[in-house]
């Protein structure tokens, strides 16, 4: 039995999402019914995470276990042809039986994209989300590594969430930008529900004096998720990097 | 009478071109709509150049006369709010009267971006060309200097075109890579129907072996459309800069 695992980038903007539904085209759907036309067999694949609808990956992992002999190039390109042009798998490899994408996962890094400008850009509809007030990076660059750390960040996650321990590590946290681009990029071992959307919500509300630019310590230990900012929109989501 | 010069960006995928036509959407003809619904009065607009269906500008420019007295801001805030998302008005000024966006343009750039890869990018679907084969951008700068000077473009001129005079001076040519990104830039005083387009595959062939690198003042020389490369799909090229 071999166990693939795949690399891919998408962009989320047609999917409910990775994870498969009833009713709903999701990325693992497409993918998975793509290796069912290719490899003449059904597949169940397990994902790095599950990303929500309308939210973006430039790199995003999953294996699958096969006893198909087919190269991994070929399947690359065989998978490419398959599947739709917003969903593409970068590299496929064989990796020990034992590997999981999920539970394997070392760290991940996300970005959130924001156009910075009054004005939208109309390359980038679907894939940053356009705030028109001028955000200061470098107060909220200063303001972000205040995330860093171990930390019961139950106050960053979705009200709606089943999650038992919301305590996770973000290793680094920072807000940069070039020109109208301002981009929040944050690693961890691991994310709950919307965190990082929360994240971006609180240093917009940093942003525009709802939040003192020193309280994002306060926030956590609270653990009041209404004492955080909103929960902003997906699109200017992306997981960036999976790491094993 | 006000003369108003718009600058408009905009992304060119769903649109037959600039042009207003009966029977097909255009970006003239959205504009016009948007500036009818707010100035309540028809207006013709000169635009600086036509584009082709599904080519992009990252900078157009066009002008309109009015009465009406709204300030240039106003202009701008109510033409984004009524145009489809994918054109955006970057500005809005007044000039004067006898300003004409296409008889007074001195110079123009065009872009055509080449995502050089066998992967897709699934960010960049309709706004770039994909080119599977390693381009060697070293080469193909060197040769693309021959574009630049005053000459008979008749040979990167689409056989269909009825311009008589096809005499044009090309300023610079460059083509550089970022990355997957390679990008051909082409300044001059006026282009050809067609004529970035069939300069592209030009070069393309002269990556392919098809045409010699040193080849490129001969063809234009020729005056022969068949000595010349293929014309490359529009998806890649944009307007990128209008000088009056």
């Amino acid at each position: 039995m071999r166990n693939l695992r795949l690399w891919l980038k998408y962009n989320g903007t047609a999917y409910h999402g990775w994870q498969i539904q009833d009713n709903a085209d999701t990325v693992q759907g497409q993918l998975e019914s793509a290796i069912e036309k290719i490899f003449c067999e059904k597949i169940s694949v397990n994902g790095c995470s599950r990303t929500d609808a309308g939210v973006h990956a430039n790199e995003f992992c999953c294996n699958f276990r096969t006893e198909n002999p087919m190269p991994c190039a070929t399947v690359v390109r065989a998978l490419n042809a398959k599947l739709p042009l917003d969903i593409v798998v970068l590299k496929c490899e064989e990796v020990p039986f034992e590997f999981h994408a999920r539970f394997d996962t070392k760290s991940k890094e996300y970005i959130y994209k924001i156009w910075n400008s009054e004005l939208r850009n109309p390359f980038l509809l679907d894939t940053v989300f356009q705030y028109k007030y001028k955000l200061d990076e470098t107060k909220l660059n200063k303001a972000a590594k205040d995330f860093i750390g171990t930390y019961d960040f139950g106050a960053f996650c979705a009200s709606g969430s089943s999650v038992q321990d919301t305590v996770r590590t973000v290793f680094d946290a920072s807000v940069s930008r070039e020109g109208d681009m301002v981009v929040f990029r944050v690693s961890g071992d691991g994310f709950l529900y919307n965190m990082v959307r929360i994240m971006v919500g609180t240093l917009i509300y940093i942003n525009e004096g709802k939040i003192k630019e020193d309280d994002i310590k306060n926030i956590i230990l609270s653990l009041d998720r209404n004492k955080a900012g909103k929960t902003v929109s997906p699109e200017g989501l992306y997981l960036n990097k999976v790491n094993y």
